[in-house]
């Protein structure tokens, strides 16, 4: 039995959701499918979920809706017209769409959730529609009959793993096609709360471990995820299998095409996943398994960078000799809700990594601030913008040299370092570096490796 | 005006003595002379210090001490003797040994403290003594009459910056020599604090500071700092001038010849120091001076490796979601006095770095229990050692390729790292390396960077 998920742009219009059918209805193992809400068309449309956010905002502001609402049904109504689903089909979700801004929420976070959480809840019924109008017997499961359960971060949930035990239960002899919307799941309260955006991921991994799938397939619009970003190295070698701890660390540093927490429940159920392309779905794309799966390994699978970093560094005398100097300065992170990424550190020196994309201007003010205040440090300096590039690889595992072959290329070019980390992740290594020499960086590495 | 430190190998006989006395009277501007407690005068001889430790425990224990009493006397007694010092002077330093064990201490701890800090306290007593008695007036300088404060940590005390203001009133235009004992200072409540061990260093750059000396001639037994352990390269380059800063990297990772906390007062003083032998006073030994003042700088000042580090690896899924969660693992060290050295962070895996010369086996094992517990992580390892390498050159600021001249030789001797951490310093790269192939790696970077 094979999990199914779609992303967005997979589920876009009616063309694209033909080729899907033409996908699930080609093997008979694909059971169980999991959908995204119809992403965009063409380069400048707007996601179905982010008219649904523009829609919550004009409730919660009181204002006219009528067009936004208007635009959200089009969405709907373009795909079931494309496949002549009869009007009262298409009025049940109408109606859902209008009933949304009536209800009453615990509050905004909710409220918001739940607009959003719609663009996959109300995609899963008009799919299962579609599919059973064109013949392919489908059901739509609404992830509260299987008990999906999520704490009550309204839009940043986290899955409840008793959950596995009643979405185990789902029937599978059934004839039908099982049908389930992403990116959700229900508080204990009975409320809609989402996964972080794209957290469909995070809802297939979870049915495929549920269900003890034989495989995990993860539709989506590129052939296969390659070892580096196709905008930095032009028609870059494809990656044909990787580990679950190799893509993780990937994802990390910037690979957006499978999400960061959808491999963990991959992991602990030892499901394997295959990253495929809805519209070129004989590629063999590529194969995410456990360690004990991979044969031979290259040096290197993938070279990630990313600019979501920011770093702090502080430089006091003695700083190492204070038990507790570190712990001070978390309680300062921690009293403005700032979590770090990583935090290297010298004999009088530390450097503190972020995730830009997780703080506000306020939160680093008040943070720099308390630091100075507090810590009274000789030097503290903020560094808005600090890149990282990751070099990973299963391959790397005690083997000699990894390092000079990722430096060298560097010194030829005459790039400099800011920051080398390795140790901590047997697979990886990670460099820090000016932002604007990243992508130079990135391409010296991959040609002494790839295709020297 | 110089201040000259001299330290207990300088100072183990009256042999010794007697050029520490041509020394100072070699140059006028030696006015202020540090010593400390008589060292060894062969391989296995006992310092007077540790005699005085045993003389203390002896007189908690209250067992017989009058064998170590005597021991310790014969020990002044030889120097006196050495050079016909009148009996009555000795006699002086005697009653001082006894009267020792009938004080009354506010601890143990204190107790301690005292009959340690006797060491430099009679002997620089006697240092006066056989001066004057030579023909060169010299004068003792209790740090009391200086008021040199420190904090009341009895035997690991920190020094008190207000007190250089009551040093830099000590009348320097005598034409005595002033003799000052090394490694103790005087709480609020007038007891006597020691520094860690090998704490003469920081009383005399303390005086220097305070005196603004315009030099501090650190006397020992080797003729400068290598720029590699001689123990494990035959006849190692000699530094022959390095920044403070270099100076700090290198004894934190290993290098005995200068106290670690002495350089602080120096830097705080823009005091320059003057590494040189006691037995070999032409030479012109090792400057450490400020930043500004090195010219030509090698992208490699030394290398040192300590292996007195252990490691504790923690890998847990998702580790770096979680805000607090360090700072929960820093709690839990400090709730059993822990200070931690470094941190190195993979994106599940987090590797923390501590001095084992500062634990105990009761503190490992509940820090180890308390983290298994409370954190529960996926793996937990306990690594009781790890090498740690340090290379280090203020020539390394900026340089590119420094690490490819470091890891290279490594690669070509197939010798893995465990960790690398570069960037928190930018003067120097420390390498984390399995403890028993410490010796070889030093040795090919160092024939790689020195030699090559």
């Amino acid at each position: 039995m094979k999990v199914s998920k779609f992303g967005g742009s997979s589920l876009a219009d009616g063309r694209q959701l033909q080729r899907v059918f033409d996908i699930i209805q080609a093997d008979n193992a694909r059971k169980v499918v999991v959908v995204s809400a119809p992403g965009k068309r063409f380069k400048d449309d707007t996601k179905v979920t982010d008219l649904l956010l523009a829609y919550a905002e004009g409730t919660i502001a009181d204002t006219d809706t009528t067009e936004i609402v208007q635009t959200i049904k089009a969405r709907y109504h373009a795909i079931g017209d494309y496949f002549d689903l009869p009007a009262y089909e298409l009025a049940d979700i109408d109606e859902q769409i209008d009933h949304l801004a009536k209800k009453h929420y615990r509050s905004f976070d909710y409220l918001y959730a739940a607009f959003a959480a719609h663009g996959e809840f109300l995609n899963a019924q008009l799919v299962a529609k579609v599919f059973t109008h064109l013949g392919l017997p489908a059901r739509f499961v609404d992830p509260k009959e299987i008990g999906l359960r999520v704490d009550d971060h309204a839009r940043s949930a986290t899955f409840n793993p008793k959950s596995y035990d009643t979405i185990a239960k789902l029937d599978l002899t059934t004839s039908e096609r099982l049908i389930v919307p992403g990116f959700f799941g229900y508080t204990e309260n009975g409320d809609m709360a989402t996964f972080s955006r794209g957290g469909s991921d995070i809802t297939g991994a979870i049915m495929a471990r549920g269900l003890s799938a034989d495989l995990y397939e993860n539709f989506t619009d590129v052939s296969a995820i390659y070892a580096v970003n196709p905008n930095i190295i032009d028609q870059p070698a494809a990656i044909k299998q990787m580990t679950y701890d190799e893509m993780r660390e990937l994802s990390y540093a910037g690979f957006a095409v499978f999400h960061d927490e959808a491999i963990i429940p991959a992991i602990q159920g030892g499901i394997r996943i295959n990253i495929k392309n809805t519209n070129d779905p004989d590629a063999p794309g590529t194969f995410i398994v456990p360690p004990t799966e991979v044969q031979q390994t290259a040096p290197v699978t993938g070279i990630a960078n990313s600019n979501r970093f920011a770093a702090l560094y502080l430089h006091r005398y003695l700083l190492n000799k204070e038990v507790g100097f570190t712990l001070r300065i978390l309680e300062i992170l921690k009293r403005h809700n700032i979590s770090y990424e990583h935090m290297p550190s010298g004999i009088d020196d530390l450097t503190i990594i972020f995730d830009k994309t997780l703080l506000s201007q306020a939160q680093i003010d008040h943070m720099l601030a308390d630091i100075a205040a507090e810590i009274k440090p000789d030097t503290l300096k903020w560094l808005p913008s600090y890149g990282i590039i990751m070099i990973v690889g299963e391959g790397m595992r005690n083997r000699i040299g990894a390092l000079t072959e990722i430096v060298a290329p560097l010194k030829d070019q005459g790039i400099s370092l800011q920051m080398v980390n390795q140790g901590a992740s047997e697979i990886s290594i990670m460099l820090g570096i000016q932002p604007d020499l990243a992508d130079q960086a990135v391409k010296a590495i991959y040609h002494n490796i790839f295709t020297a």
